[in-house]
C-alpha cells in the first residue's frame, strides 16, 4: 500500500485507471488531481490542477501517473452468493480463483485478461491477497472497475460451495497429465491457479475435480502467472 | 541501457538470468559477482564475492538482483538466412516478428513465452528495437539464452523473404475480421505484432497474407502486447 492509502481510501493513477474509476458509480471520489497538460481530459469532473511533483509525492517512487491521480474509496467487496446467483442465469460461464498470488501488478494484469475473456468474477483468499492498490488498478488498464472481486476466508470451502452450485473445478498444475486443450467444452467452470513458484496449496489442489497444464517446451519450467492465466481464460472463453 | 552497459557488454542480474547465461557457450564472461549468501550456487564458476551494495551500484535503481550479477558479452546476432535454412528441415514451425515493441520488459516476457511455445526465432527491426539489456534477460527468466534473435533493417522486405521461403504471414490487428482460432492449422507461419498502442505500421500490415484478432470483450480495448503474444504463440504451437 502506498502512503496515504488505507482500508478506506486508495490512490489511483494513470490515465486509464483514473478515467475508468471516475465513470464507476460504485466509487466515492475524495479528491481528483491532475497536471494542467491533461486537465482538458477531465474537465467534466472538476479536477484540482497541481504541479507534477505534487502527484509524485502521493505515490510510490517512479509511478508512471501521466499527470492523473484520484483519491477515492476502494471497490466494495462482492459476496460469493451473489456471484453464484448470477451464474444461475447462464449455462456457460467461468470464475477465476487465485491461491496466494500476491504481486499487485500480476493481479492487475490478470484482471485485465479476465475482463477481456468474460470472466464472471475473481475470487481470492482474504488473508493472503493484497488489498486493491493503485498499481493493481493501473496494470489492469482500468478494467478493475468491471470485474467483481470476492474475498473469502477459506478457499477449500469456497471450492466445495462452487461444486454444489454446479461448477466444474479445474486446478492448474505444471505436472498435470491433462492439457488445457483436452478439457471438455462448455458448462460452468472455476479455474484455480496458485503462485508462480509454489503452485496451489495441497489442500486446495485436492479439492479440484481435475488438474490441467499448459503444453510447453521443457526448457521453460513455467510461465509468469499472469501469462498462464491469460491463456487459460482465453481457452475457456472460446468454448 | 544501464550504466556500464554498451554494445560490447551487458550486465545480467537475477538468479535465473545469470545461471542460464553461465551455461551458454555463446556468452563470454567478463566478470561474475555475487553476495556471500548465494555463493554456493555459483561455486563452479568462481564468482567474486561482494557486498550487496556493490551490485546495486552497477544496476538501475530497484533492480531485483537476488545477489547475482554477470557482466558478459551480448548474445551474437543471428542471420535471417540461417533461420530460414533451419525451417527447411520441418513442415511445421513458426517465427515471431515484433514491429516497434520497445519496452525491454515486454520483450523479455515475450521471449519467455516464445521459448515455452517452440518459436523458431524472434525477428525485430534493428533501429526500432532495444538492444539486449539486463531487465530483458531477467523478465525472460533466463530463456533469452535459448531463442535466436534476428535484427533486420527492413521488416517489409523480411516479410517478403519469408513468404518466398514458404511462410504464411499473419498480422495481429484488433480490428481484423478473422479470429486466431479460425486460422488453418499447421505449416510454416510468421506472426507479426505491433506495439500496444499503435499496432503494426501500415506498410508492414499491407504485406501480411492475413490479419487476425483475439476474440475479446469490448470493454477491454486491447491486451498487453506480451499477453497477446503469449496467447497467439500458444495457439499456433497447438496445431
Amino acid at each position: 500500500m502506498a502512503k496515504n492509502e488505507n482500508k478506506n481510501q486508495v490512490i489511483l493513477y494513470g490515465r486509464h485507471a483514473v478515467i475508468s474509476a471516475l465513470k464507476n458509480p460504485n466509487r466515492k471520489k475524495i479528491k481528483l488531481l491532475c497536471t494542467k497538460e491533461v486537465a482538458h481530459e477531465l474537465k467534466q469532473y472538476s479536477p484540482q490542477i497541481v504541479e507534477r511533483k505534487e502527484i509524485d509525492k502521493l505515490l510510490p517512487p517512479d509511478s508512471v501517473h501521466q499527470g492523473f491521480a484520484l483519491i477515492c474509496t476502494p471497490l466494495p467487496p462482492v459476496d460469493l452468493e451473489y456471484i453464484i446467483s448470477q451464474s444461475e442465469n447462464t449455462d456457460n460461464c467461468h470464475i477465476l480463483i487465485l491461491d496466494q498470488v500476491t504481486d499487485p501488478q500480476n493481479i492487475g494484469a490478470i484482471i485485465r485478461s479476465a475482463v477481456a475473456f468474460n470472466t464472471l468474477a475473481l475470487i481470492v483468499q482474504d488473508k493472503n491477497s493484497p488489498q486493491e492498490t493503485g498499481s493493481m488498478a493501473k496494470s489492469s488498464a482500468g478494467l478493475i472497475e468491471y470485474l467483481p472481486i470476492v474475498r473469502v476466508t477459506n478457499l477449500s470451502r469456497t471450492i466445495e460451495r462452487l461444486k454444489e452450485a454446479g461448477f466444474w473445478t479445474i486446478g492448474m498444475d505444471g505436472y498435470a497429465q491433462t492439457t488445457v486443450a483436452e478439457l471438455k467444452k462448455g458448462g460452468k467452470n472455476a479455474i484455480i491457479m496458485g503462485s508462480e513458484g509454489k503452485g496451489m496449496r495441497r489442500l486446495v489442489e485436492e479439492n479440484c475435480d481435475i488438474t490441467v497444464r499448459l503444453p510447453m517446451n521443457e526448457k521453460a519450467e513455467s510461465l509468469n502467472v499472469s501469462t498462464a492465466a491469460a491463456i487459460m481464460l482465453y481457452e475457456i472463453n472460446k468454448r
